[in-house]
């Protein structure tokens, strides 16, 4: 059996699981930190494994464009190739390929969208790598070329070339990746798109899970077992929603992902969205929300509604920007959840970022030193902020799991969330 | 007693000691990464110590102008601000605050310059942090206000702000800074520089030196012993240089350094000013050539000579920009000594760097994993690089002073250099 539950809150819809994979076992719910190009960004295979996340994402857009999968599959997969021994998930490149086109079919341009429970910090980073928000990091070239009913056709952000997805490209780039959990191929339509496109969008969704589905049962290698998710799509729409939830539960997915722009990003239409979907969606499957993870708060609404696994790309990309974790006891911080190091607040301050913390960097340094470092554009701050982060994360995953055993989620949740 | 000499090569000058400081013995002779902003760059104290340098180097003024030595102090020092138990050294400022006014003491520009022994991929690069032939880093604001016979006044690249440094400032930034070898404040001349200004420089030099040493006898704190090295300087002057051996011999320091802009940039000048200063200092201090180490073929000349100590900015600088040491049995190299692993030769190569290297890089990744992560902007890609060169040449280090324990320095020396 993949997926067991393990325990049941009875007072929410949290409850923790264990999934089993060929690279170890996977417990939930879980945060799982984003290695876009094979490397959780600054960080070493040897960082990662102190850190001890229960499963890492790497992106099968990225990886197809470079280094290529042929290459990696010549490595004996992903594990081998960037030396990470723990379980691994990719995503089909949706995401990716769908946002270069957001502008294409009708999508207003967003920023600085209202949320709640967010760190204002991060309201303007995008979710997951290669958002339409962040066209920095996709660059000039990057462009969606054409969608029809059978695939997309895109251009790569690294030298303008062209190349087509389909679902049998995206499972057979997954198999040669080598994860232990990958995603059928889906249209991640933007959330205002209106109703009609909406409709057109997830109806090749869902032909393209069915043939993501018959595809890996097909062509899956018996040497390495990867475990398919089908994703719901629907953007805002609750009948498409539910629509979505009833055919996707209706296929021998492994498990089910709830996809979409909004998710994870407004943390409001996330809410409403699992409270349309949630129901529908089998128990005994784990259920993944796609790009959740900006802050705490966001894990336990997630948790609470039954979510298992989530992937957000914030809390490194802030790291990375100087916004680092700190509990609530914590009375200094500037933000909500997080503190600034580069403000001149902890030019001298001999504290470490979270005095109640155990990571590597807060072993270590104090927040001047990483001011400094900050401040002098030095390399080592990025990952020192970056192990601090994740590790935060990691460590509240550890304790909301052990919450839910002992049944005092709601209690542990109102600790963090005043 | 601070340094011993433990052996003596009997066919060359070549020996090996050991100098005693508070944080630990430091073997000699020894090559120092360069820590300059309180990091040796992309690298954190857990990395140093796994690669076990004997001592490292910190620069003063890049220190004094941020995060500044009164905050530095007030932490205890910088072992541990940066939380580095082991020995440092730091230099006076001289090198960094006479590069910036090189063309206006008549320094005529030069690039390229020939030089001997050398990889070419590292022609390009300045040999320590700071130099005139590396402003990019200095910046827009850097600029020598005036020299006069008391010291130097400066502009702050960092923010254009005026500084002056005498010798009796050196040393006091020197003392809060609390390394364990410090250096006199000295004028780092251009090599090109006419006799004339370059004996009204060195007349300096030594009255500077005088200063220093006096300054630091009346000032040194007692709780943290400091040694306080003088500089031989006197440019590409045959009778300047044997003046300055004399003169900085004839003082009361623990080490004699050699110092000018082309020791370890221009290894066939070095060679030369090293055969007029040698047989004029003390064999019973330690020898410390400032700026050497390109290429291995650099160490092992000045080692032959009977230098114990040595540094340079360039076996860390050329990693990030991904020329990687290989051993002479390394047949694929494309330059002597390193190969450049964004090369697309390495684009599917399986093996380690050096297969014969047994640092972290090297015992965890391919060749072709970090070839992908510097072809796509992974800062990973530049702390592994990082670890690796330092491990060659720290390794290097290690064998050779076992060589020279057993008499067989010169036989070494011919396997690495054809």
């Amino acid at each position: 059996m993949f997926f067991e539950i393990t325990s049941q809150s009875t007072e929410s819809n949290a409850r923790t699981g264990v999934m089993h994979t060929d690279h170890g076992d996977i417990e939930t719910p879980c945060f799982m930190p984003v290695g876009t190009q094979a490397t959780v960004k600054t960080l070493d295979s040897q960082d990662l494994e102190v850190l001890d996340p229960e499963v890492i994402l790497a992106n099968t857009y990225h990886l197809h464009l470079r280094p290529g999968e042929d290459l990696i599959a010549d490595f004996g997969g992903l594990h081998t190739f960037m030396n990470w021994k723990g379980p691994i998930l990719t995503d089909s490149g949706g995401f990716q390929v769908f946002s270069l086109g957001q502008e294409k079919i009708g999508k207003k341009q967003r920023h600085n969208l209202p949320s709640e429970g967010r760190s204002t910090s991060t309201t303007q980073e995008s979710k997951r790598e290669g958002s339409s928000l962040d066209n920095d990091e996709l660059g000039e070239h990057a462009k969606l070329v054409s969608i029809d009913d059978d695939g997309v056709t895109f251009r790569s952000h690294i030298d303008g070339s062209e190349h087509r997805f389909t679902a049998e490209v995206a499972i057979d780039i997954q198999h040669k990746l080598g994860a232990d959990i990958i995603m059928a191929w889906d249209e991640c339509t933007p959330d205002d798109a209106d109703e009609a496109y909406a409709k057109k969008a997830l109806k090749r969704t869902h032909e393209w899970a069915e043939r993501s589905l018959t595809y890996h049962k097909q062509t899956e290698k018996k040497t390495n077992k990867q475990f398919l998710f089908g994703i719901v799509q629907g953007a805002q729409h609750k009948v498409l929603r539910e629509e979505s939830a009833h055919v996707i539960s209706a296929m021998d997915f492994d498990g089910i992902a709830i996809g979409g722009e909004s998710i994870g990003y407004n943390m409001k239409a996330t809410k409403e969205i699992l409270s349309w979907v949630m129901p529908l969606i089998p128990e005994n499957k784990p259920h993944y929300t796609m790009g959740v993870g900006y802050s705490p708060t966001d894990l336990f609404e997630v948790v609470e509604a039954g979510i298992d696994m989530f992937d957000c790309v914030a809390p490194t990309r802030i790291a990375r920007n100087g916004a680092l974790y700190v509990s609530p006891e914590v009375k200094e911080h500037d933000k909500k959840y997080t503190i600034t190091i580069t403000r001149v607040d902890y030019r001298e301050d001999k504290n470490p970022i979270d005095p109640s913390c155990t990571c590597h960097t807060c072993k270590n340094y104090s927040r001047a030193y990483i001011h400094h470092l900050f401040r002098a554009g030095e390399m080592l701050g990025y990952r020192l902020a970056t192990i601090h982060n994740l590790h935060f994360l990691l460590e509240l995953m550890r304790d909301m799991r052990e919450a839910i055993q002992e049944d005092r989620f709601l209690e542990m949740k109102k600790k963090w969330i005043q």
